[in-house]
């Protein structure tokens, strides 16, 4: 038995880590310094992005856990968590099997998801006219 | 036994109601209008009034529930909950022991505790930095 067949363990506490996770570290830290600035937003598609689980954990240890959690039920559960970083969400989008679909980090106030939109209020306030309507 | 002894029960519904959530339910959708028109944001704290349980589970049915869920943890969890009227959120505040301390209807479209505060994104921008330059 050679040397190189000697199957290699990695015992780092590291290990699993590709190495992309760092420079995606430093990325963020330059987009919450672009909202910290200029007030702009912006977001990276982890799915999109050639991340092992351990660098998603690395990753989400790191930027740590905030105070904030949204849970948003629209054909499947998303959870938009604040990170311990404010203005630095992890947000996670599932199927209604539970299963994840996509991950993205946001920089901003807060992630559009959770606002109401205008054309909903609308809505709404139809619905809420419609209501005391019938109780008058 | 005269008639004036006997216990009265009421078996209406809406047995337990004050009056006082239907004005209420009026005031909610003027506030909505406003929001709409002018983008006006207002509350109603709910403690501040003379609700009975039986008041507020009526103003809860009524408001539905929406799609967004938040929670907070500070000193006590608070929940800022979408109604099924997209701007209309109904937060509660509870001490470490799980008592509530405060109820409040907000109409706007994000509740302000939800959004992070410039103040609070730079110091999380330091901690960034902390971290990468540990990591360099």
């Amino acid at each position: 038995m050679s040397i190189d067949s000697v199957p290699v363990r990695v015992l780092a506490p590291d290990s699993g880590l590709s190495g992309n996770a760092w420079p995606l570290m430093m990325e963020i830290a330059d987009m919450v310094r672009r909202l910290v600035d200029s007030g702009e937003t912006a977001a990276i598609d982890l799915s999109a992005l050639p991340l092992t689980p351990a660098d998603k954990e690395w990753l989400r240890e790191r930027l740590g856990t905030g105070q904030v959690h949204v849970s948003l039920e629209a054909e499947g559960q998303s959870s938009l968590d604040e990170t311990a970083c404010p203005g630095v969400w992890w947000i996670t989008h599932r199927d209604t099997r539970g299963r994840v679909m996509s991950e993205f980090i946001e920089v901003t106030l807060v992630p559009d998801l959770v606002r109401a939109h205008p054309e909903d209020i609308k809505i709404g306030l139809g619905y809420l006219e419609g209501v005391i309507s019938q109780l008058s």
